[in-house]
């Protein structure tokens, strides 16, 4: 899934540069590269399929130019997940109507990729053999409240369990008292369904959504099925997968994990989750010196040389043509601030 | 003069661009030009002179296209401002002997210019009638540690006094005492004399420096001027005009001037020469936008979008390829920035 906005990372994130196609470690690779090059050894690469709004389409095919252009699905109009998620299944269906799938985001971090291969093999080898709707519920290491929480209840096979409840960003007691029964893990997004599943699911519980797909039965991963997506993508409703099936189901299993996981949603996760020089500031290119500054993060483009001193705990974010200067503790501001440059600019700097 | 480098300026003014030449005001004139601008009512168009090092020559033509290129003295070394001033009094002396000269630095700002015009009539008028050095003293207003001071003695005509002493740069204590006494002024560096009155004193008080300018008496102001100072220009002395003559010669006289004045030498002298607006914010483009932000000043490309948050009296600086943020109450700090640029990158950033 790559059709995201990823607004928190203004001003690196843009309307046409949302944050999956940023290289915000400075490795060479953006989120997307990334989520593409952990997928592969765990999936053949002509049943990669990636799912994105029309606008990036010439992105897509910059950055992975392994991937055809038939396996790239073009929203045209943005619906959330769970449209998303179902053009996918129905497309994957019509190739092969036994097939198994992995849906995954495109602009987390994971670290430890060994641990994520031998869990999504596990996840794969659990769904094959039960009709399960199967989450990854990573192991919470603090009280994130900007987190989705899953609670678990009655485990089927070592580290598989049945989902009891989810909970969408709980406030910081309430996330401390999670963490504290050991009963609730982190919700990645990342699914794992046979198609049959998943598309009975939507048949059950989001039958609207179900049935504008269910139109185009004969024309998915077909000449068709442009022509049928254009007609017919719009009207689906914008719902999430989550609250469109997730929360609802009752074959919704996790899979407790433990590898390393960030949603990368904020400038403060993406610091956390970087490398720290001895000062705690994340300079993702070399060309930064700084002088009495601690516990920054600064992004600049590769010949920009920034100087900074006597600053702290700030995000320095030069994007080219917008610089942002913003205390890390206060990053829920810039949805302020994007409010306020639409206001003056138009569409110009977002 | 506007030979200067200017590296406090750093990153805007750069070697190959120094303060002279940059809108520091947004006004959409640079310094010379503004130097240019207020001189204009003075002096006929065809007798200003403007010296500076070869390497600007085509900075003073698009600026300042109304100069004749004869009339643009080319340096072909550094030598400070003796060699510089020799020269042009050289020149002049060479059309017409009989000539006055006003010398100014071409990077100082002066406001309530009209008192300017009237302070350099009256200057002019003395040094027609006395043989006379001349220099403006500006009453001093603070206890400036940054500029050099003069103390005045006995009164010639109103307004018009022996100079003393000169003193550099004196420590804060000293500076308030100067202050206190009411006997001294800052020496802003512009003179008036007459070219006779000026060679004279070089004769006298740098008597290694006019003969090198004595070699060359025929062809001041003729074609063979260039080949001339190619020659001999690398072999004057580097010194200022301040420690060559007038801290020696007895015939220096000060001007009590009120006109607003600033050497420029600081970004903080930037900030208390602009217009702050209600959170005491300098901005030179209309395209920086503060949030819960004091006593800054900010600079960067007008179309480059500076959102600022949570800072307090810093300098941000950016000038496209370098950004730089550093407290004004630190701004000494930049020559040792420069310093370790320059070992990063030679001359790169510079």
């Amino acid at each position: 899934m790559c059709g995201g906005i990823g607004s928190r990372f203004w001003p690196y994130s843009r309307a046409n540069m949302p944050k999956q196609f940023l290289d915000l470690f400075g490795t060479g690779r953006s989120l997307l590269q990334m989520t593409y090059d952990r997928i592969l050894p765990l999936i053949r690469p002509e049943n990669i399929i990636v799912v994105t709004n029309r606008q990036y389409v010439d992105l897509i095919c910059e950055q992975l130019p392994e991937i055809d252009r038939s396996r790239i699905l073009l929203e045209p109009d943005r619906r959330n997940t769970a449209p998303c998620i179902a053009w996918a299944a129905y497309h994957i269906g019509a190739i092969d109507p036994q097939a198994s799938m992995i849906v995954t985001p495109s602009d987390h971090l994971i670290t430890r990729e060994s641990i994520f291969e031998n869990c999504v093999a596990r996840g794969f080898d659990f769904i094959e053999r039960h009709d399960a709707l199967l989450t990854l519920g990573i192991n919470p290491t603090r009280p994130e409240t900007g987190y989705g929480y899953i609670q678990i209840g009655r485990e089927i096979e070592p580290g598989l369990l049945k989902v009891k409840t989810f909970t969408e960003k709980p406030n910081k007691e309430l996330a401390q008292v999670f963490i504290d029964t050991g009963e609730f893990f982190w919700n990645a997004g990342i699914f794992l369904w046979t198609v049959k599943s998943i598309k009975d699911a939507l048949h059950h519980y989001a039958p609207d959504l179900a049935a504008v797909f269910d139109a185009g039965t004969n024309r998915f991963a077909t000449e068709g099925e442009d022509e049928f997506i254009e007609q017919n993508f719009s009207g689906c409703p914008s719902i999430s997968i989550d609250f469109a099936v997730m929360e609802k189901a009752d074959n919704v299993y996790v899979e407790c994990v433990n590898f390393g996981w960030s949603d990368l949603g904020t400038w403060g996760s993406l610091y956390d989750n970087s490398r720290r020089d001895d000062n705690g500031n994340v300079t993702v290119t070399d060309n930064i010196m700084t002088y009495n500054s601690t516990g920054n993060i600064f992004m600049a483009p590769e010949n920009k040389l920034v100087v900074a001193s006597g600053i702290h705990d700030c995000i320095v974010a030069d994007a080219g043509d917008v610089l942002l200067i913003c205390p890390k503790s206060d990053e829920q501001q810039i949805k302020v601030m994007l409010t306020d440059v639409r206001i003056r600019h138009d569409n110009k700097y977002l």
